[in-house]
């Protein structure tokens, strides 16, 4: 392996590359995506995952839903209004996360500017949209790791869930991009990842991404989260998010609820760390977040093997909700938000840098 | 599958004959033990599991081990002398569960009583002792089952974790036995249960127990709890246990210790189903417990395959520890204790039923 990170995903000669993040750690392999409906497909499968990833490879979908247009000989009225039915197909692949109605948002808001122009004009200008978001995405971890790095003690042993990391975003990653930012400000860090079943992206994705950049890294069972903190085994905990709202409850990987109340419990922090595309204002709280129920066949199979018994009934929500009050800071690229609530969050999206 | 359950251990022929739990749900096979060595090898590697189960085990391995001896023409004083090292060795399989040392005692105790028998009459006796712990246990849980029963309310969603049931002791079980009482009683019951990584014995023996039984149970990740119970789907949780402590601090499997803090978050009962073979009152409080730290393969594989980084550290303890506090009651073969502490448990002992 190079010391050069994975590429979550890019766009070369017309087609986006998605690595496919389901043969992870044993395989490194990219789906290549000429159609929308492959990009889509990918999104359900979990290809690509991570709420920030997931916004640009629909933003690509997009892209690409507007060539197939094209080549179909559909004209730039047309195409305009049928991409409003692409993307609404790109938003129902997954129904948590809100970055990629985020980024299908700002797709749409560009395609809104466009009237008047030729097919091939719309497409460049979407084209040109989704390597923004691609290239900002980057920066914007990388000022997410700036603003929480502070938060992270030298010597700190740290736990995160899932994998809210580089192959979660377009690169460097927002609960990892944190930990990043402290371990390249020579920081020593312990970080112990829980290996986040069903899909164990924690086991497969987070551990190697701290391998990679040598950050010592423990693995652990979901379930020994409550049994490190009571052995003072765990200074704070950071997570990334999938959906905040208005209050501050905080939608993420299922058991990152589980991990909050553990952290008060012990009275340890609990951080989230999330871009702003992550934050939905017109969600007044957790409540309104519609949980998606994964294939039952995720727990009860694994690598194509049965592990439980055949036709077993089994429940399988991706996502649960944190209440705000269990959050000691949110962290986002324009800063720290201590204790997120109704006020601070409007007043965060007021400054409007995006 | 008949309806008849799976029996965990029989003895039968002179050989132990330990029904292979690693590979269940998928094969019923059982491993023939004819050697004390290849119980022990059996107790490390879990091909039994659960706390009366392993002492039951132990038990008839002293009497292989008596077998061996007299084979090998050790005399009836020698014998005796060493079968205290063979009770040592036995102990060591696994250092957490206490049942499987209270066990080892009811043996070294019986054989204190065989001074100037013959190495055939130790044998015999040894064979009845292990053979009373096995119809003792299934009693037990019975009793246990009757004593917990009035606590699980018509209609009640319940949680579990691992595996409490006939497969973790000679049958019937102890959380599983209260759960059968309960529907033997005619109550409608649902019980999710945990698919407790990492070797699945919710998933693998939990679900299969209570399938059988035609209990309806659903399978979820150990990362669902917290959601789970901020649903409001779950009534009370209810497991086994590995060792009680003097004021109730009780270790069972990992991931316990967490449900219980969930659980008192929510204001929903946590209770402990266990014989009193399980209460260690040597043990003045939990942090006594030695907890048993399995090979970190268990995590980073499955099944022969890797699934997380190859070399990637892991860290794999087997138990945790629930502070008394946490226990809402413990469920004996003697009657239940209500708010488990330091007065109730030596009272319950005292009772001296053993």
């Amino acid at each position: 392996m190079t010391h050069e990170p994975l590429r979550t995903l890019y766009w070369e000669n017309g087609s986006l590359f998605l690595l496919d993040q389901r043969l992870l750690p044993g395989e490194i392999s990219y789906l290549e995506c000429r159609t929308v409906e492959k990009v889509a497909e990918a999104i359900r499968a979990m290809v690509v995952r991570g709420a920030p990833a997931i916004g640009i490879s629909a933003a690509f979908g997009m892209v690409l839903g507007a060539r197939q247009l094209a080549a179909e000989g559909v004209g730039a009225p047309d195409m305009r209004r049928r991409l409003a039915g692409i993307a609404a197909c790109l938003r129902s692949t997954r129904p948590t996360a809100v970055n990629l109605h985020w980024a299908l948002c700002r797709m749409e808001l560009r395609l809104e500017e466009t009237a008047g122009l030729s097919g091939e004009e719309i497409i460049a200008m979407l084209e040109e949209e989704a390597q923004l978001m691609l290239s900002g995405d980057i920066s914007t971890n990388r000022r997410i790791g700036v603003h929480g790095e502070p938060l992270i003690p030298d010597g700190a042993s740290i736990l995160t869930h899932c994998n809210a990391g580089a192959l979660a975003t377009a690169g460097y990653g927002t609960a990892l991009g944190v930990i990043r930012a402290a371990a390249a400000a020579g920081k020593r860090l312990h970080v112990f990842v829980d290996e986040t079943r069903p899909l164990l992206q924690g086991a497969r994705l987070t551990a190697l991404e701290l391998r990679h950049e040598k950050i010592p890294v423990t693995l652990v069972a979901d379930s020994c989260a409550g049994y490190l903190m009571a052995s003072g085994k765990i200074d704070l905990v950071i997570t990334g998010a999938d959906r905040i709202a208005a209050n501050g409850d905080t939608a993420n990987k299922i058991g990152t609820y589980t991990l909050a109340v553990l952290a008060r419990q012990h009275g340890i922090p609990f951080y989230i760390a999330a871009p702003c595309s992550t934050i939905d204002l017109s969600l007044e709280d957790g409540r309104g977040v519609v949980i998606e129920e994964r294939n039952p066949s995720e727990l009860t199979t694994l690598m194509g093997r049965q592990i439980a018994p055949a036709g077993i009934d089994a429940l399988n929500p991706a996502f649960d909700v944190t209440p705000s009050e269990l959050i000691s800071a949110l962290i986002t690229e324009r800063g720290v938000l201590y204790r997120p609530g109704r006020a601070g969050l409007a007043e965060l999206m007021g400054k409007g840098e995006r």
